[in-house]
């Protein structure tokens, strides 16, 4: 099957690659229609690696994706042939301590596409468990499916904190994770959310967002804009997605009381 | 000063009764416009008490109360004459140990407006702490703004539900404090609540809301309603408006496994 | 092989029964060394089921139990002949809705001993899946970790109570489900716990533990005795294990004004 | 009245200075007993600052303090002449936006002993709100009294946490705050907690505490002494009490999945 194929860092091909495709019982077949590319692709691209996660093999990218379900294992109720979905890139071990726990998301055992040596899905089709493939709704187009991998990112991090109804939020850092964060504030019952980040451009998406206003930190003080916004009182939570060392010992000084005396 | 006076069950007056006007160095004077009429105003109309709250002198009505300042006592800053506002009918005493916990809404030693002893506000002035008096914003009418006592108790219902972004809610009881539970869990996260109740009047108001929808329990069962609507798993999240006893005992069939775990 | 089998209501013997033993590649065999006699135990003898539950055949007895490890699957890596062990009764479905949100434990498809039609473990053996058994600690006796099922329904709730260190909690029920809350809630942060009762002897066994006193409420009133332990303020948490309408009923007369609001 | 007054940087006299001495309706006088000296009163000798906060005028050092009531203003209820009490050293104003909240302990416009320019309690008596003095239980030393003001860092710091009954927490740092934080997480529900420092001397003090053990970071890695004691599992709970830049950074390795998953 052709796929993209990260040969070594800054080697890339579009050719043919043996993948494994038997169905199991408990497997769907899905032809794919959209794979998001993100940082960790990038990364593996540009430097070869991530911390202890080394290509040292051709490895096929790709691992935000949606698609259409082409078969069925024999034992799959959920699903049928047709379905349009998207996937979870990680394969947990169910009976493991994290995901007992619930955390199967951050079970240490996870089998996750595109993290070597685990081939990803920038193929026409891949094979997956049926539990970990989900029926999209009419209104979600593939490409909004493909995202459904990195929102949980700010998901998971608005579900942590704890908002309350009417909150205030700031996101530092305008990237696809920090717009995600702001999405999630809001859906989470922030009722706006202000987004900082040194890029015009990046904040000119996110500021397309109702509820969402925008701070270029080149030209204005975050804590300050954060002040005057909140009479003083500063932000009830604040998400950081810039990963930069500036915004992160800055943070406390966007916090209203309560936050601040975490 | 005219009010609208109770003078004991099933009578009431529009008369001249004597208010204290005075405004002390903390409170400011208030020009009311709107006062909402609650349950506890027909209460004590219908039936003279509330529990162990007895009417046994002549008592000014209305405790939802919006209206603009017309005098500032002389300490105070955050507000001055002409601000439109709206106020809080209960002053506790901030120094109890329930005010220093943050629960200053349960102070057992709170002075309630419209409670017996104590004078309510549908009157043409009151005079009130500005501490517990608050700026509206442009955008809020004062009919609106009237709603902010009645609109806390659907909100502080949300916040105690730890309600996740895209819950579903049930709220049993389509009366003003189902609707403001409604809309306090889709401000809260909640993508959406199904409420039910046996008035096609009310539920037609809820029903109007986007995000709710209504199930009238005369003609539809709640809990096949809800497991319908949710592929079997049921709410998340369950308030319950109604008081009466059916709908107390059957939420735990609406309910998901693990609110049902409870 | 031999179990205590309940033909039908009000019939038990002690007799031979086939029970399935083969030991899959994940499961272990353990021999039984203590069951524990749950109320459902007894509710199947004396009225031949518990709601939906029916039973319609003999069923073996018994689902709280502590053994010894006499055979691994080949795939076990987790546990070893000779271990000490305790198992929970409730074999989920691992990749249900329900087990991938963290709640395993309130799975609709759990398989669990001693329901009809599941045969339970008073008997000399047991094949069970490795991840629901867990190796015991040296300090625990076989008779302790048998409790370890009812144990967690105190847990449980004592987890969910979000009980803050210091915390005063009641407990309305001093059977073994009472008393384990009781327990719980010391071991999750309250200072002391006062369970009430109606029966002298259970009193007696709660009042044993260290940070628990007891109230009969035949001849005292429980919220005048919380009243009287808290300065008036109330208790902080308060578990209902009684199962009766009037502890249910008066329980919010035992409650601090936080808990009040709820 | 004589007290310990900080006179600039380095420098300390024990002599007579003028502090306001009536008491109000609503104040106490009391004997002071006990005063702890923190590491806030050894940063002002040794700096002359901290932060913003700079001594600029002769300063009574000491805020963690115990005593005995000696008189009452005529509106206090709450305590007796002769009472043993301790205090909180912050005064808020408790119609501040963050005492309505319920979080007076971070209220901006506080007013906090021995904090430039207000005066500590290093004084043979000292007059103070009765709202914020608290009458001792007979089982409490003044000694153990005067800590109820660092206590409560540790004690915050737990809550925030939301410990689970039986959850491992680790402590970085065994000073007076460290310390406080293992036992307050002890009361909050870990069963356990590992404290780690590079002073013997200090982690010989934490160890003695039943349910503490301790690592020394100068001979053994705290994250494999953590692993190695949770079967690889890693920490429920990290406190960072040292404020230094390795703890801080490395804590991430200490921690469990759902932890690291912040």
């Amino acid at each position: 099957m052709k796929a993209l194929v990260l040969e070594r860092k800054h080697e890339l091909s579009l050719r043919d690659i043996d993948l494994p495709l038997a169905v199991g019982p408990t497997d769907v077949r899905i032809r794919i229609d959209t794979v998001g590319v993100c940082g960790s692709d990038v990364h593996y691209y540009t430097h070869g690696r991530i911390g202890s996660f080394v290509v040292e093999a051709p490895m096929v990218l790709g691992h935000e994706a949606a698609g259409t379900v082409i078969e069925t294992g024999r034992a799959v109720t959920s699903l049928k042939v047709g379905d349009r979905v998207c996937m979870e890139p990680g394969i947990p071990d169910l009976s493991s301590r994290a995901s007992k726990l619930g955390l199967y998301n951050v079970d240490p055992s996870v089998v996750f596409w595109a993290t070597p040596p685990i081939h990803g899905v920038l193929t026409p089709e891949v094979v997956h468990p049926a539990v970990f493939t989900f029926k999209l709704p009419d209104n979600v187009s593939f490409a909004e499916a493909a995202m459904v991998e990195p929102f949980p990112v700010g998901l998971q991090a608005a579900v942590r904190a704890i908002i309350q109804p009417g909150d205030t939020a700031v996101v530092t850092g305008a990237g696809p994770i920090g717009i995600m964060a702001a999405l999630a504030a809001l859906a989470g019952g922030c009722s706006r959310v202000i987004v900082s980040d040194l890029m015009p451009e990046k904040l000119a998406i996110a500021g397309r967002y109702p509820g969402v206003s925008t701070v270029n930190v080149r030209g204005q003080n975050l804590a300050e804009a954060v002040a005057a916004a909140t009479d003083g009182w500063g932000a009830d939570v604040v998400f950081e997605a810039s990963g930069r060392r500036r915004p992160i010992m800055g943070s406390r000084r966007c916090c209203a009381p309560e936050a601040a005396s975490c």
